[in-house]
């Protein structure tokens, strides 16, 4: 296997240090660098939780790509700093994975000329859990053939939003192919408000919240004598891990810009 | 085993005729006679559905009780009619186990008391689908030490009223022992109204409606780290037919009246 | 909505009575016959069942399509009489939509030729249940992304064979595509033989057997942090008819032979 | 509420840790001192894991209990020492609460005449989670309304034991209370072996395991007509917590031992 040479950016955040993980479990990964606004030019190892690790800190992206010979960028820093770390991988040939997001279509298409100019891949993701991806895929496809869908999703008690940004961003995949439908009988009434959840374009989301839980979704087809259900349960952090590693192995065969993880799995 | 004498009135229901089927298939129950606003005199036999059985239909029930000897009355007919069956019955000595509803509070202390001065059992259920009395049962049991629950019933989607009443049901039966909490985050926002599903002290109802489900029901308790659920699904109206049986086989055994299946389940 | 005259080939088996049922429901179908090596020159009317329908009815198959003008036929027969069947409607243009099995290689490979000859459409599949051809559809393409897998199928208790027949063919796609792998830990015991279930090709089934259940599968895919699972559940055989009617309306639109309703799912 | 002075022995295990954040995190608990055998004589705050606790550490037992005025002690430690620190809180007249196994009937025997004659409470369960322990009282509840049960158990893949411990106690527990049965068609055939699961007395348990699963037990009832299913979900130790604290409050309201947190849930 040939070896990759990797920088990471933001390797302190929650999803960064899962990432340093998969590098270093990654037989032909190598990490050489990461890219900090703190600790410049010190090393990993000084900071807490990175034992052992004698990789370089930089906080100028630039300088790291020239000091090094990064093959791919992987970022997961905040939206501000993306746009910058992106375009100046990608002037420096080094290949980018961002799990950033914020993008505007802006950004995106200036990146994407860039690719192309360059002839050198780059993917972004707002969700690197291909489980949740893969659920979301199919669920469209579902869509094309079930008219009635209601999808569920649960999570702890502690967030503050209903539905949630995966539920909502389910049915709009799924609004875009599926037969305009007012679900339920046309005479439903709800004895208590709410009961029947949440309505988005006649599709029906209910939201869950219990201690416990942690972020699961269910989405629900069903049909005269049927029903089909395609659920994700997500655990901890580390289900982003497998989705980050088949970017990085996707982003060095392809030459463009790539938006979301679904268009990479087939 | 000893012999059952059994009459079944209203056989001719989605209900009675489960029943019919269910004391014929019995080993040591004896169908001797039917109860029914129409065909008396007749036989069951010359109506659609029943072929081959010889058995006495009678419109008076107390006829019926005059001339056969009933050990037991399977009672599967209309709130106007339960009353008065279910008292000549108690009258003539004959056990009955009732499926109808409406009994009010003064039908019910009036029953107990024949009972007791007659010193025979009466059950009276509104539901006799054990899976889903227990599910009521363990829910209300659970509803002790978990102040977190929520309910998530899913029917076909021609069923009208959401929640189902055995949805509030059980959300009434765990009322009476959680300790009073208003759940989810206090700061938790709808950004679709509904989305939190229908509110009942403080616990939240989600009703689902697909063409292809017929009846379930899902009760989640969460707390840190784990989560309990208790589900019954109901694929259709046998079901009933084992909670009947068990009230036949318990009401020869008591000698009061019993209102829920639940009462009779240890 | 163009009128489409069908006929159907074994009206009087349970899925034919569906499909009977799904053509008198469907506003531009049209039922002209009905093919049964029973009661030949009589109607449809004059069996139990159908009450009404003035369907005449042929046991010569061929004479059914001189002597109507057939669009399509729906055949619903056995192994026996499918091949003779189809390639019958084939040389009289009639475009076929089978659901019987017991199609040999040579046997599709025949039929093929003919539909390229004669430039129409024929669809086989031995399973017209949308959602469970989707089910197998979407687990074979996580499968190419989830090294890990489980499948459980749960039965009614009257089932003889394990691991149902979906369940050994969706572990077969899967094995299609997936990097192959034992599962399970290297050295993991069973303390009772038979817990981890039946292997196929390092995967695990299950095969869950209960009275009230009917026919119902869930695939499961874990890595780490996250699970996926895709589940159908088959209440009835009215789950069959939208599969029929895809296809009914599909093989109007193709001109070669598609075996499999995965293969006219997008 | 009354102030309880609580002593943990084994506080660097992971429960242990769990245990100390409860009763830190518990209004009316008061954490006085820790059982451990290192660090005798020096304080928590020392140790790795637990800033800012000036909590006192003895290594002998009998010593710490002289020198403070013990209302509970939790032992969460080794089989070996579990008995030890058992009887000697007992002598003290500290109420125990212990999660460690291995008790022997001749121990639990001579444990429960000390509490007679102490007249104090005294609480070993060898498993904390409220949830679990629910689920398996629940199962055998049902098992005596439905002879026809599957345990399904799902766990991580580095799980060595199948079936896994709770579901051989959950079959244990169900088999006492049901009408024995040999389940399944009689004459149904696996054709491929283990498909059908690992049979305790006629019950079939099939064990599940996959990366990302954590630990997970559905019990499934099913009879004409329906299904019952009651599962519990463990994320993370915290779920046994809840489990910890039932148990204190409990330990000071009784004057007897009691073994199994199942008997102090109604």
């Amino acid at each position: 296997m040939e070896k990759i040479n990797v920088v990471i950016a933001g390797p302190r955040g929650r999803m960064g240090r899962e990432a340093v993980k998969l590098v270093q479990q990654t037989e032909n990964y190598h990490l050489i660098a990461v890219v900090d606004h703190k600790y410049d030019g010190r090393f990993l190892s000084e900071v807490e939780g990175f034992f052992g690790l004698e990789i370089p800190i930089y906080s100028d992206i630039a300088k790291c790509f020239c000091e090094t010979k990064a093959d791919v960028l992987i970022d997961l820093t905040t939206p501000e700093h993306g746009m910058f770390h992106t375009k100046t991988a990608l002037e420096y040939g080094v290949r980018p994975v961002v799990g950033t997001t914020g993008f505007s279509k802006e950004n995106l298409s200036e990146l994407d000329s860039i690719c192309r100019e360059k002839e050198i891949g780059c993917i972004i993701a707002p969700n690197f859990a291909i489980g949740a991806v893969l659920m979301m895929k199919f669920a469209q496809m579902a869509g094309k053939y079930f008219n009635d869908v209601e999808i569920i999703e649960l999570h702890h008690d502690q967030k503050l939003d209903a539905p949630s940004g995966t539920a909502v961003k389910t049915a709009e995949m799924i609004a875009d192919v599926r037969k305009a439908k007012k679900q339920g009988h046309p005479e439903e009434k709800e004895a208590i408000t709410g009961a029947r959840g949440a309505e988005y374009e006649g599709m029906h989301i209910h939201s869950v919240r219990l201690p416990g839980l942690i972020a699961h979704q269910q989405v629900m087809f069903g049909s005269e004598g049927q029903t089909l259900s395609i659920r994700h349960d997500s655990y901890n952090r580390q289900s982003f891990m497998s989705g980050v590693k088949l970017a990085v192995d996707t982003v060095l065969k392809i030459d463009t810009l790539v938006y979301g993880l679904e268009n990479i799995l087939e």
